[in-house]
Order: structure tokens, then C-alpha cells, then sequence
């Protein structure tokens, strides 16, 4: 993370926080006072879904040799968007929205395979998760290969929410199950469509699995049976295209 | 590398050389002296597709604590097996070849995930060049997820030369270019199939694409146009599988 993409002290973390900017997380040193402006802090966090942890004056130290008064703040490294906003507006330009929601995916370098792959196939937008997955960092961006300055990304705090409210946007909504029976060809993809892809080890939540409109796999015939999640992800994007260029 | 797929000594070399194996490449000690056994040690290289580097001393104690002698050889990771035996085994199983190049890819990571996604969708052997490539070390078995322990690895002095062998044999080569007329969908992947895949830079060279049946790309969309190799290998691969399943 470079030094630009932090801000430092308690006041500049609170007015960026007032000013409805986005903040990955906050660190703050250990044995802070309760003072008036940490509890302004506080106060502007709330409701917020923002990280805020404690670490030893010398994490800090560690992380910057500017005057960080105990406190730094991390921005985004791009500004995530609304979904809210995306999806109208894709409608508006007449054509069938197509999202990919990552479900915990947690290896920043799959994400950004996943990424890269999507900008190639024109996806509209890419969800995370806010907590329990990867972020826009320097290494995600790096294996994007750019994209991840391009495609939308949308933090979500809940991505069962999401899946309801694409559900509700008009968009078929399908996941991926190492063990599911259908294949994922199998699937009609030509309207207004959200795969989800699952985290590298558990796959997708049982309680997103359940409100999925389709549930598909991908056939393997070998003996390791574990396709890269990066992998998985590019094949079915490209089904997509495929049936939508038939 | 591991110090036991490591040779020590120009006898120990020049034995295994007579002996028939595989040897990857072959570091001796700058300014060695001509002596009865290094002539002999070229003699057992001749028609060798072997590389033979000298380094000095130091180089060499780098790499191993064990006495040297001032000549290490480097034993492949895995048994290269021959394309000449793996097509006829496959059409006496009743089934038609499907089988992967890789011309010039030199990234080991991309080479050990389009490993594992061969060996996930049945393909029947990767083949990459014997120069100016990947060779089967340790990163690259690490990201195929164990694939290159199962999967067949030839490796063939020419691109070229072999992809003549595949179509003497009945296969269709099918190479991948960027800017490609036709889309990857659109070409029958029913018979007997290889598809080249190119280096991640310059792509497939062109002395081999004047010779493939078929040049194919995939359609993109967005603005960095640049789908990773591993990924583009994984689309194609898995229309193959789509096509013969359907």
C-alpha cells in the first residue's frame, strides 16, 4: 500500500469520515486515550461498516515514517460503487445486466484473475463482500492487470442481501457447487444474469446456495477434481458470452 | 529444486546420460580443465537435447553443500513421457486425442495452472518445447495442484515438427491468435484436437500458425483486452469438453 492511499490522525480521519468517503480500515494504537475526539471517532463510525483495530505503537511505526499521531486510515485503492447505481443503468442502455459476486473469495491474486477476466468479457460489475474476503490492494490490482482500475467493484456487506436484491433487479441468479448435478451449460444465460463464485475451500454459503435460482457444476474427469477458483470463474463467464453471441 | 533431483560429478553425469535418462540441464564449473572425462562427457552429450552451462565455482557451491566436483546435473521433476506412445494409446482406448502445446510460455505459474486444468477436463498430454520455455520445477508443480504428478509431459525439441507428428496422426491443430477472425466457438472440437497456446507476450509463433488448421480467438469486450494465458487456455479447453458432451 503506498503512503498517499493512508491519512493520518485522529481530525483527518474524522472529516474524511464525515465528508461519506470510503475507508477500508482504521488502526489505531493501542492504550489510545478516551479523549473528546476519540470519542467523535466513535461517533462518526457508527453505522458504518469499517474496520477498526488495535495495534502496538510500533505496527504503526512500521507502516509509515510520517507523524501518524496513532491513528492511520486506509482509502480504497479505487472507489468502490453502488449496485444501486449500476444495475438502472445498465437497463437504461438497453442491455441484460451481468454481475459476478465473489462469496469469500480470500486469495487477493484469484481476485484479481476473476477481475481481469471479467473486464475481457464486458461483465458490468464485480461484488466482495465487506468483511471476510479480499480487498483492492496493490497485489490484486497488480494481477488484474489494470481491470481493477475499469470494472465497477462493489463492497456489499451482505451477499445473501445482494442476492435478493438482484433477484428483485430481474437478474437470474446462479451458483457454482463442486457437487452440483447440473451442468453449467445447461443453464439459460441470454437474460439479466449474477453468478456467484465461492471461496477457495468451502464454496459458496449453504444460506446463498438455498435462494439461488440455479445451482451448476462444471464436469472434471481427472483424478485432482480442483479447478482454480480463477478458472472456474473465466469458464463460466465465457458460457455466458457464448450463449448471449449465439 | 530439492538437492536429491540433483547429479553430483562428471562420472555420475556421463552414467546417466549413457544410461538414456532425462537430464534438464547440466552446470559445470568455469574454466574446467579439458580432461579425458569432460571429452567424454560431450561425446555422451552429442544428440543430446541437453543444456550445458559453465558458472563459476561459486555458483555451484550456492546450490548444494555436497562435493560437486564441479559438475551438477539437474534431473526433471517428473518423467517426460513421448507423444509417439500417448496418441496410439488413446485411439486403441477408443477415444480421439486431445492434446495441449504450449509454444513459449514462460511463466511457471501459468504453465502449472493450465496444467491443472488440463488434467481437471481429461486432456490426454501437455507438450511444451525443450528451449525457450517452461520446464517442470517446483513453483509450476506447486500451482498445478499436484496436475504435472498425473498429467503427461512431453517434451519436444519443435513446436513446429509436432504439430506436423499431431496431423499425420489425424488431429486437428488449432492455434489461438489475439486478433483472430474466427471466434473459438464456431470451430468442430468433435475429433482428434490439439490447440496451441502461445507465449504471453508475442503469442503463437508464426511459423506455426501458417501451419494449423485453424486460428481462433476469443471475443473481448472491454478496454485492457488481454485475458491471461492460463485463463485463455481454460476457455478453449473447456469448449472442447462443452462440444464433445453436448
Amino acid at each position: 500500500m503506498k503512503e498517499n492511499e493512508m491519512i493520518f490522525g485522529l481530525r483527518a480521519v474524522i472529516e474524511t469520515l464525515r465528508a461519506g468517503k470510503e475507508i477500508d480500515k482504521i488502526l489505531i494504537r493501542r492504550g489510545e486515550p478516551q479523549s473528546e475526539l476519540y470519542k467523535e471517532l466513535l461517533e462518526a463510525l457508527r453505522g458504518r461498516d469499517i474496520t477498526l483495530r488495535r495495534i502496538p505503537q510500533e505496527g504503526l511505526d512500521r507502516l509509515t515514517r510520517k507523524n501518524h499521531q496513532g491513528v492511520i486510515a486506509f482509502l480504497p485503492a479505487v472507489e468502490y460503487q453502488r449496485l444501486e447505481d449500476i444495475i438502472p443503468r445498465v437497463y437504461e442502455e438497453g442491455r441484460n445486466p451481468f454481475v459476478v459476486l465473489l462469496d469469500g473469495v480470500t486469495d487477493v491474486r484469484n481476485f484479481g484473475a476473476i477481475a481481469r477476466t471479467c473486464e475481457c468479457a464486458g461483465v458490468d460489475a464485480i461484488v466482495i463482500p465487506t468483511h471476510g474476503s479480499v480487498s483492492v490492494n496493490a497485489d490484486a490490482m497488480k494481477t488484474s492487470a489494470g481491470a481493477l482500475n475499469i470494472l465497477p467493484v462493489c463492497r456489499e456487506k451482505s451477499i445473501n442481501h445482494t442476492i435478493h436484491f438482484l433477484q428483485a433487479s430481474g437478474l437470474k441468479v446462479i451458483a457454482t457447487a463442486a457437487q452440483a448435478a447440473d451442468n453449467y451449460t445447461t443453464v439459460d444465460c441470454n437474460g439479466p444474469l449474477a453468478i456467484v463464485m465461492g471461496a477457495e475451500d468451502t464454496g459458496v454459503a449453504a444460506e446463498n446456495l438455498r435462494i439461488c435460482d440455479h445451482i451448476v457444476g462444471i464436469p472434471q474427469f481427472g483424478s485432482i477434481n480442483s479447478l482454480n477458483v480463477s478458472v472456474a470463474s473465466s469458464i463460466l463467464i465465457y458460457e455466458v458470452v457464448r450463449q448471449r453471441m449465439a
